[in-house]
């Protein structure tokens, strides 16, 4: 198998590009500390719809559309577009779809979702199968909250391990070819006239599901963290790597409790990861912002990598990346039949540098 | 592009083989004229278990663990498992996968999800990424009706455009070598010691949404039928091919409706399938079964693929098929909110022809 390397983690050795990446967020995520990054902050959440489902499947039609317009592409140029969200039969993935009239592939990975579209197009790249794909998640806090939890209107407390499902957005065209994001250059972010490094996916690490039996899904952190120490460690071996190598090692969103079990985790396997290590969830929200253990869903991760994580590594301050999204693989059935929650973490490896 | 052949039509030259298969259905599926394709009828729905949902993920264990079985490999040799459902949250297919303990990529297409789960799967053998990938998709009548309708104690009156979610699983396993399926060389419909071809993927072609503005869930097969007449011309055209190539072209699920109207968009447009095209839906009941329009459901063109077109292609009474799984994709949400219904459909060439 020319491609892979360990069981699970696989090599692009034609280094598929990102040509092109885009965030949306709501308002509360536009008032925490990493507003600075985003693209674009809505004014209100509903995004000037009738619904909250109509206004996530608008977020994620502008992210897409913005990626694309910054990739200097055209639409027709696009092969397929990867995409998924939380909301039942993937409705807002399936309705930007509609509306871009361009070949869909839809997924579910719950928040690893944004990893499993990267994985997926990047295979779609690497293997010759598309010169452009267009991948993306979203999520949003008020079709999650009524869909999985309570209606708004209830007003019900949140116990402290709970987590803020984010209003968040992310998408980012993958290429075979290097032309692209010239926006970038004017991004707010960097000085006029730098010049900007290239950004490649360069390996990926498919996850396998863990479930240690945890019934509670105000503890998703905990539920979720076992499977994000799996896949790193096996990415970490599969690779020959030690965590040094990567600049920075990101998970989302195991939120502020997850991440501290992950760490404790991986310390208990002999992997200190103290300076390299941090969760999307963790670094979306203030702590005066109330929003307990942090942020979560598709959108979470999706929006950061694509803001933060991306223009860092355009300007070389960040030149290699390992991204773990990670997903609770419940529905309110499944906790209902009182099943507990499977947990999955897809790892990508991000690099500035063209050889692998 | 070397693996690309038109915008959405990828070609596999390396073939990936289809070296198991395995498809379970339910009591009504079993007394069908389909029945005898099938490796295991359920004796009754719950299959054993407390809940139908608990039954749709042991169907769909049950025929992953089997189609591997029948393919000679062992669990650890599976590289990935690629699965769905109609479930929110893919529930079927999460804890099949937790059970499994194999890296999993969650998809969703609604009913178009077997063929989306072979092309990710082929592209995943065929691009040197995986050796062997277990791939598959569910439904179950009980599960479907109640998320998506009403409750079935309720009792209610179906129209006779309405079609019947089938309850069935099916199952493969993709590999990059050829050595596997033992088993169907004992199996049912087949003569001891009869020669059997080798059945391969070779190109699959990528849907794109289709919306005509049909809003009634009673009229799935109208609101599908544009898309897979999309995607059926679009094969035809980038691979060059008549219609007659195929010995028999079938899409999944349609129901008797649809597979009219696609019949005759297609004559409008200079395309007589008349004699090569059936639809798996129509197939699945007898008229006196009462399931008004036919069968419907990701199980029902898996399962009528994963029995009857495969053993017809292992006796060589089929040497090329191509395979249209459908998929309408709504939810109950997007129903409420007044939105009409997208509709997809993927399409996979398989062919017992060592070269292409």
């Amino acid at each position: 198998m020319k491609n892979k390397l360990g069981k699970q983690t696989l090599q692009f050795p034609f280094l598929p590009r990102i040509v092109g990446s885009y965030s949306i967020v709501g308002e509360k995520e536009g008032k925490g500390p990493m507003a600075k990054w985003f693209d674009m902050i809505l004014e209100e959440d509903t995004f000037g719809e009738k619904t909250w489902e109509k206004a996530e499947s608008k977020m994620l039609k502008q992210a897409m559309l913005q990626a694309l317009q910054k990739s200097g592409r055209e639409k027709d140029e696009i092969d397929t577009v990867l995409s998924g969200d939380l909301i039942n039969q993937i409705m807002s993935s399936s309705f930007m779809a509609r509306d871009l009239s361009i070949p869909f592939l839809g997924i579910y990975g719950a928040c690893s979702t944004m990893t499993e579209s990267m994985i997926m197009g990047s295979m779609m790249i690497d293997g010759g199968y598309a010169s452009n794909i267009l991948v993306g998640a979203s999520s949003h806090y008020c079709t999650a909250e009524r869909q999985f939890r309570m209606p708004l209107e209830h007003g019900n407390h949140r116990p402290p391990s709970a987590q803020w499902t984010s209003t968040a957005s992310g998408a980012m065209v993958l290429s075979a070819d290097d032309k692209g994001d010239t926006a970038v250059k004017q991004g707010k972010n960097q000085p006029q006239g730098q010049k900007l490094r290239e950004v490649y996916l360069s390996h990926a690490t498919i996850g396998k599901i863990l479930d240690t039996g945890i019934k509670d899904p105000n503890q998703m952190g905990a539920a979720m963290a076992p499977a994000a120490v799996d896949t790193i460690v096996r990415h970490l071996s599969d690779m020959e790597r030690s965590p040094e190598f990567y600049d920075i090692i990101l998970s989302g969103d195991l939120g502020m409790i997850g991440r501290d079990i992950a760490l404790d985790l991986l310390s208990g396997r002999g992997i200190n990861l103290n300076g390299i290590f941090n969760d999307c969830g963790a670094m979306m929200y203030d702590k005066k912002q109330d929003t307990h253990s942090g942020g979560s869903g598709c959108g979470c991760s999706a929006s950061i990598f694509c803001s933060y994580v991306y223009d860092e590594m355009r300007t070389g301050k960040i030149n290699n990346a390992l991204l773990i999204s990670t997903g609770a693989l419940l529905s309110t059935i499944s906790s209902q039949q009182g099943e507990s929650i499977p947990g999955i973490a897809h790892a990508v490896a991000v690099t500035t540098k063209g050889v692998i």
